[in-house]
């Protein structure tokens, strides 16, 4: 069970380099966090964009790349179809989205001929370590999914206990988070919670116990749990928060990623292979742990 | 203009102490932050409750309240209803609640015939200081207002624009957060955030300047604008955060209190006076720092 990045990036670097297609890769910041992570043998990048440009964008930032394999792509259609064909035949473990627009990214990967769909939904997750907490904490979905219903919900909670299982959280424990910790008709998402941890404690979610409705201290903080009352498994150590929208998630993600010191990775899951894809303003930290978060479940 | 609660208090302690009724006042928690206050000159505390009780709860923790004024009163709805009527009858600058449920002292504020309702909306206001941000910021609501519609949250922002005002910031920069940054069908929030800043710009929300829609980095982050190419007065520099509905305002609220060092204090505005109203599994000092924040706008 790997209980902080860097524990993750010490087995990254001692497991084979993973092949990570960069989907449009003539982007400074993603060109700096590959290169740190092919510095560290943790990925081998694959190049995918305009081989000018590319060389460019390096020379601006001083990097050498002189010994990455250049895939010329040009446009961001192509070089997304590209990166998701290297994908698709084996030829790359991940996708790094690079300069391509995110809609362009997800189109390619959801092509019904050429794509690396997958059976289900696709859902974003994001990995939380901070020194307040003593473990690393799971959240989705702060990018993709909007105001999922019930059933997408649940969709969105498979993905993520697939991937905390990958990182060796074999049963994680899940909060489904609302702004408070009782069943409140005025407030759907309470319901929500409510019944997603039946659908788990039933066996229609596996891997896991989930329990909510939980305001987000409820989640992280025993003492919490005790003032208010709470008999929870999962109170106060969760490892995944299940968020009610994609407002609630966002605040969370950036909260952390711009009002605190903590390291918080990005990826989407539910596809083949994972996707790292992080926010252009996102520094080159995130853009870092990320690809270690998406070599890791890769 | 007040930058900090160190600030905050220094001003207070100058100024004349204030009244502040206790409704329920027979818990260890809110009597440790009430005469913390006390000794620092901040407030004069009424302790309303069970004399017996509150001394009680006193000795649990070690507390000599025998300076302190105890007004007799049996059960939640008395107590709640007499700490109203001090500060109705000019006999207390403002309320903070003990261990009185939330609902039972909205009750006694709203009562029509010996409430302090006033003529507004009632909102919960949360002051944040974080040292990875170069001033208060305001934020609303995570507590009292669960899904507001467009003109609840024009009155919210009233509100707290008002707030704001008291402690000097005289034209608060205004971020409306929801995922996002464009204006998006499919997400209402960011259209209530566009509304809400023309409505501003029309002089319909006055003394402030309204930006909308942000996700939160643009809000708090001047270089996640210049990344993402968004020219606002208010981006990277707001004094209000307006936050979608309770569960985004709630999740960030007790981020900010659960998972870092940071200070963060809650009242409701709206009514004659402000309430002080914190959860019961905060901290001792977001207790104390709530009261400072009540006794300053009060």
């Amino acid at each position: 069970m790997i209980r902080s990045f860097a524990e993750m990036e010490k087995q990254a670097v001692e497991a084979p380099s993973k092949r990570m297609a960069i989907a449009m890769a003539e982007e400074s910041d993603v060109l700096k966090a590959s290169m740190e992570a092919w510095e560290s043998g943790i990925v081998e990048p694959v190049f995918v964009g305009d081989k000018e440009a590319i060389q460019q964008a390096a020379g601006d930032v001083n990097l050498d790349i002189s010994n990455i394999e250049i895939n010329q792509a040009t446009g961001e259609k192509e070089c997304a179809s590209r990166a998701i064909e290297l994908v698709r035949t084996g030829k790359a473990d991940l996708v790094m989205k690079g300069r391509t627009a995110t809609s362009t990214l997800m189109k390619a990967i959801l092509d019904k001929e050429n794509g690396v769909r997958g059976s289900g939904v696709l859902s974003h997750v994001s990995i939380i370590s901070i020194k307040t907490y003593h473990k690393l904490l799971l959240m989705s979905d702060a990018a993709l999914n909007i105001a999922p219903d019930l059933d997408t919900k649940a969709s969105i909670l498979r993905n993520t206990v697939d991937i905390a299982r990958r990182i060796g959280i074999e049963k994680p424990k899940t909060a489904v988070i609302g702004a408070v910790e009782k069943v409140n008709t005025s407030m759907p998402d309470t319901i929500d919670a409510a019944l997603l941890s039946k659908m788990a404690q039933r066996g229609q979610i596996k891997n896991c116990v989930v329990d909510g409705p939980f305001a987000l201290d409820n989640a992280v903080s025993g003492k919490s749990c005790q003032v208010k009352g709470i008999e929870s498994e999962v109170g106060g150590d969760a490892d995944i928060l299940l968020m009610p929208d994609i407002e609630a998630a966002n605040v969370l993600y950036k909260a952390i990623a711009y009002l605190t010191d903590a390291d918080i990775a990005g990826i989407i899951v539910g596809a083949d292979v994972p996707i790292v894809l992080t926010s252009r303003a996102d520094s080159d930290r995130i853009k870092f742990v990320s690809i270690l978060a998406g070599v890791s479940v890769s």
